[in-house]
C-alpha cells in the first residue's frame, strides 16, 4: 500500500512546517519528564507519528481545507468564512486533531491540550500568521500541535519501560 | 449568533438527503428501546441534533469535502483519488461523525457504530451512489449516521426519564 | 516494565471469558472483509491487542468494578445498584472500552457499537448472565467487544497492506 | 429519574473538594477569554455540568475506586497498587475524565488537557495529598479537571453568543 510519508512531510512545508519545528515542540511537551532527549530521537519519533495512515489522512485533509478557504475555492461560503477568520467555536480541527492523538492514548490528549493553549513555537507562529488577510491556518496549527502531543507521549511510554506501547 | 441550520438543512437536500431520510433511520435505531415513537418527535430530534453548533460546522465540512472531490477542485490529487474511492482505511469521515455523536454521549456511539455497518436507507443510498463514478459520497453517509445516532441516543435518554440529558 | 498480559488472560479466565471466545467475536466482525482467516491468526491478534497497556489497565479496572459490585463491597450503594442492575444509561461501561478501541482509530469504533448492539456470542452470554442477582457484568461485555473489535480493525488495515498501523 | 446531583456534590465534599474549588479552576481556565464572571454564574456552571448524567455516574465511579484502592479492598492487588502509587501510564482516570468532556465539545477537552498539566488549584492540592502514604486521589484530581474544563467550555460558547450549545 501506498506510503504517504513523504507526501505529507511535503505538505507539511509547503505551509512553512519543518520536521524539526514539530519535534521541538514535542520537546516542549516532553520537558516535563525530566528526561534529556537528543534532536534525532526527536525527530525519529515525529517521523514515526507521520507514518502512521490516520495521522497521513488527517495532515491531507487538514491541509486541503486550510488551502481551499484561502484560496477562495469553497461552494459553502459560509464555511469559507468561518475557517478565513478561525472562529473560536469553529471545532473541528480539533476533532481531526483528536483523530491523530486518539491512537496515542491518554497522554497524548492531555499533551495536546496543554499546547494548543500555549500556542508554544511553531504552533504560534501559524497561528498569528493565520490573522493576516488571505492566510487561512486554522487545521494546520492543530494538526502540527498532534503530531507534537503524539511523539512526546511515545517518549512517556518508552521512560517507562513500555515497549509495548504501539503493538 | 448566526444559526445555521436552515443553511445544513438546504446542504443536506443538495445532496439528496431529507430530514425525513434521517428520522427514518433514527427510528430504525431505536426500535430497539420497543417504544413507538410519532412521525413528529422523531423529526423533531433530528432538527435538534442539527441545530447544534458542533452538528452544523461538521455538516458544512463533511459536505464541502465531498463536493470538492466530485468537482475535481482539490489540490492535492492524492486526497482526491482516496475520497473518489470511498478508500476503506480514511477514517476522516468517521473522525468527524464522532464529533458530532461524542456530544450526546456513549449511547451515540455504539448506535452510529451500528448503523454505519448495517447501512439502513438512505445511508445505504449513498453508499451505493457514492460508487458511481463523479459522484463522491463519502464524508455524507458517515454524518447522516451520526445525526441518526444522536437522535435517537436522545429517545433512549428521555424513555429513561433523563430529562438533563441536554443540559 | 511488568507486564500484564498473563494476569489480565487469567482475569478474564476467572469471568468466564476465553481468548478463544474472543477470537471468535473478532472472527465474527472480519466476516464483512470477506477474508479467510485461520484460529491462530486470530488468537494472535487478540492477544496483541491484550499486550497493548491501555487494554490491560481498561481490563483489570473494569473487572474489579464488577467483582466489587458483585460482591457488596462498594461504599456508594447507589452505584452497587446502577451496575447491579446494568442501568441502561450508565455509561461508564462503553467509556472504557472507547479507551481501548480509539488505539486502534476509527474502524475500531465502528466494529465496537455493531458487536456491542449484536451481542454475538461471549458477549450474549455474558449479557444474560449478568441478569441473574448476585451477577455483575456491566463492565465485562462491553470490554471483551473492545477487544474483539481491536483485533478485527488489525485485521482490516493488514488485509490493505497497512503494516503501519500500530507504529 | 433520580437525580444525583447531590449525592454527587457530596461525595466531593467527602474527598475534599467544594463546588467553589472547582468554580475556581473554571474561572482559571476561562481567563483567556478575558470575560469577568462574577461567583454566582461559576458555581451555576460547574453544578449544570454537575446536574448531567454522565458527569453524575463518572464521578461516582471514579471517587468509588479511589476509595476503594485507598480502603485495600481492592480483589486485584496489581490495581490496587498502581493506584496507589498513581501510575504515569494508568490513563483509564483520563479515559473517564474524556467521558465527561466530551459531552462539551472540543473546547472542553482542550481545557482538561491544559489544566490536567498545570495542575491548579485543587487539583494540584489532591495531587500532592495522594501522594502521602495511605491516600488514593488517582481519579478525583482528573475528574475534578474535567467538570472545571465543561464549566469553562460552557462559558466560552455563551460568550459567543451560541445559545444551542446544550440542546
Amino acid at each position: 500500500m501506498e506510503d504517504y510519508s513523504e507526501h505529507c512531510i511535503k505538505l507539511l512545508q509547503s505551509r512553512g512546517v519543518s520536521l524539526e519545528d514539530i519535534a521541538d515542540c514535542a520537546r516542549y511537551l516532553q520537558a516535563d519528564y525530566h528526561v534529556d532527549l537528543k534532536s534525532d530521537e526527536l525527530l525519529a519519533s515525529v517521523r514515526k507519528v507521520i507514518s502512521k495512515r490516520e495521522t497521513q489522512y488527517a495532515i491531507m485533509t487538514a491541509i486541503e481545507l486550510d488551502c481551499m478557504a484561502e484560496q477562495n475555492k469553497m461552494n459553502d461560503k459560509e464555511l469559507q468564512s468561518l475557517l478565513m477568520h478561525d472562529d473560536a467555536l469553529y471545532g473541528v480541527d480539533e476533532v481531526l486533531a483528536y483523530g491523530i492523538c486518539n491512537t496515542y492514548g491518554s497522554i497524548a490528549l492531555t499533551n495536546f491540550g496543554y499546547i494548543d493553549k500555549k500556542k508554544y513555537g511553531v504552533i504560534d507562529r501559524l497561528n498569528k500568521g493565520g490573522k493576516n488577510s488571505g492566510v487561512c491556518n486554522t487545521f494546520i496549527d492543530d494538526i502540527v500541535g498532534a503530531i507534537a502531543a503524539s511523539a512526546a507521549s511515545r517518549f512517556a511510554h518508552r521512560w517507562n519501560g513500555d515497549d509495548n506501547k504501539e503493538e
